[in-house]
């Protein structure tokens, strides 16, 4: 590829400070900024870099102000992270994609595959199954009967997804993750022994879905675990049975939802998040890492933090005292004498 | 399916209280119940939806008591959580299981398969495995050489056991689970740089064990991992080297337990419990969510909670006090003054 | 195998205590240690064992001083934790090897692999992928297109390489592991919905790097992700988008780098603990498991424990306070009558 800095202002609705006829043939991270390059700062951590950076196009917010000289092109656009995925994404569109089916692969007679599909060697396919439109299916992924895929959706090698879940338009499905296993249901006796409880429901995610790597989102006892239009979840994410995600909610690495939980829409949870079984989330509830929420959260869009957790003002004046508690300590027993 | 009130009340032993005619044609849950269908009431949060439910047959306790007029047709039985466990086992044994050899499927002329065993397309069989009847082998699992697995075995699609390992009768192990990796044992040199220790040990799951979706457990260095009898492991669980874990234990997702410990039986982990290397912990040790135990339990039957933990009686004491720790201060700052 | 002491302390240059001809025939833990085995003892914990063991041969450490009468042959050496893993290499290394390709399994034309590699059945190998000498190819893998791979690099079976990943020479990649998926991207938009960013950077392991089970590696949104030379990393890690972990860092099972955060070399992070994204994590610092850092760690070789993490010496002793709040509380509360 080769643009000029207009070229890619024009692409943007974006206005050029400097050479409009700089030329990039490449991206690069302002930190690591190379010649010919084109890069991005959207992140205010990272404007320090903007006055050395040897990429030779920058893309800024329109509210950037250079406090020193800057020897790069600046494009300004409204919102520099968005323009930068506009971009790329243009560019990943421009990249070539495999359709047909490649051999070996097991496909029943029963199922139906749409216009413009891949399906990669070693998958399978399993009785009654409906594949839409565009749908790439990686190598090595396994479809089980009755499953339904919407169009465009991506399965990335190896995703398993169980019998009878529904799978929206425009997903996405990374390496490794699972589909439909077993809610985790089991009846204690008398003798503390377990008697499993079937798991005769179903996984349903809506359109837009992101499932990282290696996640894994349990079906329903009955009925159906859902996962709302456009939520993203991160690598190593478990959502257990009955559980259902709200539209938007975006889930950070290696976070659990126990069972039957309800999360609202347009929630952000951090890494390594937990929260309990039989509760509701409110809309818009941000969660710091490691969070452990283990009561219904009822109010919106809130902040909390800490195992279990607190709002977020409160647990971080608490933990000030936690961090000097011996000195605390040492002036009451004083006190004491 | 199609039965009524006093059908089902039959097969658990069960008494109507309504209808013995209410027809039901499927299962639901008792806040969505709808007309036709049976549902359960065990978990006293959903008792409200008991007056308001369309499902026509509940299955509730016998000890339930109604505090209004209910619309549905009531079957009380002795334990409705599982009496319900009885009739899905019951409806998931009536449904066909396949037989037979997959292909294209890898099996090691050297490996024995069992009577009405089935073993799904892209599945890899080494050498000297032996495989129990009954067993079903979905696609895509690997099964390294000299392992042997037990009657009426379930692998769904992409189990990964390692060579040597020894999996139990009427086990489950969900997609994408992981028996046999090596144990994460690496001996420091002088400079900094680590020396991988091979791990020649195994694993050995016994009787009725279930893993869940994308569950690791390690191989021992020397000897065997052990998963005692009965044992129960949510999805994305680390189970060490040389780890052994007692019969009827149960642990949540994303929980971890470090090498060489010694879990007792019959315990219960929260989700995202933590657990040192080479301690013990005692029978029916029951942890909280997100606890993290680096000392040994040596007392049966204690409930812990924290990181690291205590009891939880006094977790929840110290943790109401950290809640108001800005007040506290204040009141020593006031003392002081 | 069977071997005499002295013919194992002629391999380890270390010196017999005891029956220069004594028979070992096997290896066994210390613990429950056979007749005609060999063990070892380097955990100070597993100490009371030797007194006991029924294991012909003990190797220990120089500095280990016997208490009681010991009936086994000692093998003294100067480390005896390496030794065992010198032992357990060579034993390794006399086990046979597979090479050659496994039919059926995909490799396109233009893809080149090296001399004596193996290629399980079901794997999949796309374009241009440059693969070295006497790799370990084993069933079921994925290799995107442009990948390369190292001399002597071992894939066990399920592990999913994306496109133009780099991996080095020496590398041990367990089951299931995910190197490449999609970094977690998103640009928020006004409606709340989440625009994608394509992730068009890659993922590079340096040599000597171990990848656990399940464990996942995102490639970066510009530029690459990089493990360093002789990392580890246990099972169910999480390493996120642009992430560096710099040489021989150890990173135990469920814990996760966030976004652009560099880690320092010689680290040693305990299970479940959790970076923050964009920040700096100095060489040698150490993390007990479940430890949470929210900033930068500037300072070499320093410990810290808790969520939001502190200096183990402060965490301890805050946290010896606040097991006894309740106590503290009272107290004040009296003082203030």
């Amino acid at each position: 590829m080769k643009f000029t800095a207009g070229q890619i202002a024009e692409l943007l609705n974006g206005k050029v400070e400097g050479n409009t006829e700089a030329i990039v043939k490449n991206v690069s991270k302002i930190e690591d900024g190379k010649p010919e390059t084109l890069t991005f700062l959207a992140n205010p951590k990272y404007t320090h870099f903007i006055y050395e950076t040897k990429a030779d196009v920058v893309i800024v917010n329109d509210s950037f102000t250079a406090e020193k000289n800057i020897a790069a092109t600046l494009i300004r656009v409204p919102d520099a992270y968005q323009a930068l995925a506009q971009l790329l994404e243009m560019y990943e569109q421009s990249q070539p994609k495999k359709t047909g089916i490649e051999q070996p692969s097991f496909i029943d007679e029963t199922a139906k595959i749409g216009d413009f599909a891949y399906v990669g060697a070693f998958s399978y396919i399993g009785e009654n199954v409906q594949i839409g439109d565009n749908v790439q299916i990686h190598p090595q992924v396994y479809i089980g009967n009755n499953v339904k895929i919407g169009d465009n959706t991506i399965l990335f090698p190896g995703v398993k997804i169980y019998k009878n879940c529904v799978i929206g338009n425009n997903c996405t499905l990374h390496a490794g993750s699972v589909i439909g296993s077993d809610g985790f249901g089991f009846a204690p006796s008398a003798s503390n022994e377990y008697k499993k409880v079937p798991q005769i429901g179903n996984v349903i995610l809506k359109d837009h879905v992101e499932i990282g790597a290696n996640t894994t989102v349990d079906r329903a006892t009955m009925g159906a675990t859902v996962i709302q239009k456009g939520v993203k979840l991160d690598n190593l994410v478990q959502i257990a049975h009955n559980v259902e995600v709200g539209e938007n909610t975006v889930i950070a690495a290696l976070s659990g939802i126990a069972g039957s939980t309800k999360i609202g829409a347009d929630c952000m949870f951090g890494g390594q998040t937990g929260i309990a079984g039989h509760i509701q989330i409110a809309n818009k509830t941000k969660l710091g890492a490691q969070t452990g929420v283990t009561k219904s959260i009822k109010k919106e869009d809130t902040v909390h933090l800490g195992s279990p957790s607190m709002n977020i003002m409160d647990f971080n004046k608490a933990y000030v005292v936690f961090r000097r508690l011996p000195e605390l300590k040492k002036a009451v027993d004083e006190l004491s004498k």
